[in-house]
């Protein structure tokens, strides 16, 4: 489903061209120096250098696992949207009767499910929510729903008042509606992570501070090479430099995974499979195809 | 909804400039006995240096990964509150038959929810639990919570009662009642967990035994660097210890998720969030502003 | 509530004193051989000093996780046990009739619960769990839990007899019963999970090995600086032993969060709170006064 | 069940004798330069080196870390679903009446069960998952799931259908069919956890940087170790990048956990014992043989 | 309840004597070849034997750390079936009227629970699993139970037939034997995950890599130390060697808690417990004595 070895070196570059090139030009004036030996009265013992460089280690640590962590929450959360749309449309249909009009119902609940998917897709990606809902929704529905704050909400509520609707008609018993409540109550749990995971920038003080430190860090690495050859100390700077920011860099795509960059959650494709799983469940005809592979690139 | 790059400068030198002076004195102080040549005597090697400093970079890894998990399990339990709030009004909505009385009783329990969150962030952070309840609540009921020692706790309290109004009068059976409980006691646990993290402070041993271990670190480094130029010393020990400073000081921050600082869970914005919601969903006419930022700084 | 920046200073002192006199012995012992010359031929490079000092990082911070771990399920649990507590009383609330027989039975029911708080913070400290009983429970049960090996758990099986009579008696319907008795689960839950804390002890080897490796390490050190100066030796080798002992105390005292001790969890001011929000819910008259600091000091 | 120190040398070694090759190549094409004293002009100190050494080990620490949480998740469902479905058979035994009819329900829906395992294993191996099915389930059945794009999903799809046909018969009440329903959901949930696990590949820029970073760094070895005997320098050197190459390559294998590779979840084995419960819990005779080693050789 | 400073020196010497004699030996051969001046040729840098010490360390970590995980989950496992014992016990008190079919009843059903913990304790172990079934269960029971593949499970399934018997004479209702099913459910569960947590190894082949890079590290070690004394080299290569061996050797013996080790969890000392408090509830005379300590010395 995802290529694997697809890497954005345009976006990083894209990122990183203007720091190494800071880097090259500060070198460059030090070097200068250097012929004129104002430089060597500015030597420093690398043992103290080495300290920074295990602190950042350690903070780029915690950040990167920080970050997967929130990309890692994000995919599980997507997961559960998945299972729990399955069992929404498996409780369906082993609550309704076999009956025309619970039958239309239940068609109805499925693909409204299905447009919840991609509702919520396109709304944490700050795009218009009701974009696929062409085919599962009706009209009237659709332009309702574009007046709303929040269309996977409403969408939500919508099924909570058919449930209503199918208990008052005697479809369902309490307990069978309960029970499907239940299912609604885990949606609008996975609903509401995904908008913290959305709405919670990570502490962007460490992010700051990190690149501070790495700059500071690169930029004392040469009076402790004082003595060394000025191009094995350009490639160890620069080298040293690109290994920090790009991981740092790497923590930063994965932490926002619904910035609809090329780290997300693939959500459309997941919304396309569930949509699959929905209406080969329900005999519907004229099953979609697979959602093609999102954007050009994408990162994992 | 959250400014990403506004830094509190301010607020960090308040807390750093009384310990960067003290750096600096100190430094200065030894920079004259090294001119009476006192401090080559008193050399260390720098090897051992880096081991306190290898010890330094481990417990602020710790420490920044238990405030930050405080934190975010602080934005969780909130996330959760949110989802909470919405499931309550869509349980009513759903089990509530069509009838005036029904819908007056639905609109009651819906504000009154509205007003527990607002309530609940208030309280966490020691400030007039009822100061937003105005619009959401009647007078009588203002003036009797006013009294309470715990007004959140009140207010689920009153939802109870009016639970069992509702059962009594024979709006929900049995089996309702027990679903819409669970989410009161979900309720229940949100505000506990709250609560929790309030009242738990950090060890503060480790606040202390941190910022005395980056002082003898810091206070041994120029023993290390005897031979080093004085500009050097200086500035590499200050960047030092500010970057240790610094990395401790945002921990702290971050501990505290209810404190009413530039770091709080931001509990008001997100209470206004749910009462649009709310409010929306009960057709309620005259829906109320996003919450302005918070406050003049944000620290992410 | 909880004192913030009292440090336990002296059970610190009494617990090091005699690690640090070893220590300095050893390094006064050392200097004397120095004045011989003996000691220089068994000079040790320093790196090699460092491997194990970081390795006792390393050590040192897993052990610090581990504790702090401990130490917050330990803080969970007890709010957890404040949330249900409350939730038993309002379900009893809203489930029970007005009836003045019902009435008895929930105060009855709820004065018990605080009880129980009580008798779970004296069991897992090792103390008489029927101390705070006096006003709360009637005198031949408070005569009968005395002959009971484990007075919390007798209390969850009164209160459990005492559903069953309320269920004959009609006051609760079956599924009342059940959902109470998903609050006695999580109670009988919590009380395990304390149980657990208290009885399963943190591997003793690893406390054990790492007092034999910082000892090793610190008794290592003086070879590494043979050429240093006495004064500077000996304050280097103290500050060093003691960062890592007391990280290594600290960690000890908190593992164990049900001892007695000044890092316990403050059972007994939160079984009160737990009583005054019982009491206020149901219309008791004479609250009792927030518990009064639990100890001299508190550690955190 | 698993033997223990089987290791896949000649798995280990196919993917590592090119990167070996290589390094021994550059290494004596440096000490071809050396012996022209080229390289003393490149030397470097190794102090420098030393700080990519403790990002690339701390970056293995957070690759191993993640593999194993995803390797152990796998296994943890694998386990959940072994406890399920034994519970799906047991309630099922406990609910259904002892009448001709149901035992017949009872035998195919626990067959059933016992063959979705099988399919979910084959499934996520990408082989052909009706391939056990055989003595498990009619050949009607087994011929119209062929048709189906995602067997597992259609198995629990029919037992749904079961369930509601059981429901209609009279054979389980309301309540019993919502709780069959909720061992239905679990089930779910563990396929779809394992969907999540196979289709969300580990951010592949990591292992990419992390290989890079670790050729950079033994790229660089020789030139801090210029004064160092040549078969000396060879020896670190290969040693060096074996440990940390076979690291990273262990975290690869480790975080696939469905990938039909030796360190998989012994999928088929589970099935087989969840098959062989079943059948004696329903007194089937001819109870299968314990599955054999599903591969020559087990990583672990 | 456990020992806490009886240390296993004994099993820590029988594991580690071979490994200290094979370094001592290694050690003395280099010492002749010193004496021949052919090792100052093969001297190496100490920094270079940082950076896999800087690894091993953390690997170490890792290794100790999901070893602890291991143990503590097997411990936590056990804290549930304490709890869920309890909670069973107690919901059958509840539940069940007041009768003597029933009051027998309840004592079968509350013995063979009792019976349970130690069968599975013993199956765990690869013991007989009705070695502790004489005064708890039936003789006939007994020998039936003998022929069974898993002796926990088929106890969990007579529960069950007794729960279905239960329902069909109208002791319980439909509900409450549901609530009765989760319960089981649950003890379902935690008997799966000790047989997860037992079948499951650790990788090994992340211990036998540590082993290999130990021995590397330790074999490297005196080629950094040329110049220094004989005996300080062997003394510290030997404590270096000790202390890594140590920490992986108790990481080996904490990640399998069901082996029949001294670092076991103590299953049947928690099973003796669970019997007093069941038979101390159904005022069973002619309580059984604690269990006596488990084996001569217990690791933690």
């Amino acid at each position: 489903m995802v290529t694997r070895l697809y890497i954005p070196w345009k976006m990083l570059f894209k990122d990183l061209w203007f720091s190494i090139l800071l880097i090259v030009i500060y070198l460059l004036f030090l070097s200068i120096l250097d012929d004129e030996h104002l430089l060597s009265q500015l030597s420093l013992p690398l043992s103290i250098i080495t300290v920074p460089g295990t602190a950042i280690s350690l903070l780029l640590a915690f950040r990167t696992n920080s970050s997967y962590q929130r990309w890692w929450e994000a995919r599980m959360v997507w997961g559960a949207i998945v299972n729990d749309s399955r069992s929404w449309v498996r409780q369906l249909v082993t609550y309704l009767p076999k009956d025309p009009v619970a039958k239309e119902l239940l068609i109805e609940m499925s693909l409204r499910q299905s447009a919840w998917c991609y509702a919520l897709a396109r709304h944490l990606r700050k795009q218009d929510p009701t974009a696929d809902a062409g085919p599962l929704l009706k009209k009237d529905e659709i332009s309702m729903l574009r007046k709303s704050k929040n269309v996977p909400n409403a969408l939500l509520y919508s099924q909570a008042h058919l449930l209503k609707h199918m208990f008052k008609m005697g479809y369902i018993d309490s307990y069978q509606m309960v029970q499907l409540d239940t299912t609604l109550c885990k949606l609008t749990d996975a609903m509401g992570k995904c908008e913290r995971i959305k709405n919670t920038v990570f502490p962007s003080m460490y992010t700051l501070l990190l690149e501070i430190l790495i700059y500071c860090f690169i930029f004392s690495v040469p009076y402790g090479l004082v003595e060394t050859n000025g191009a094995v100390l350009l490639i160890t700077s620069v080298t040293l430099a690109l290994a920090f920011l790009i991981i740092e860099r790497i923590a930063t795509y994965l932490q926002d995974p619904f910035e609809n960059s090329s780290s997300d959650t693939p959500m459309l494709t997941l919304s396309r499979t569930i949509e699959i799983n929905i209406k080969e469940e329900i005999k519907y005809k004229d099953l979609p195809q697979p959602w093609k592979p999102e954007r050009p690139y994408v990162l994992m």
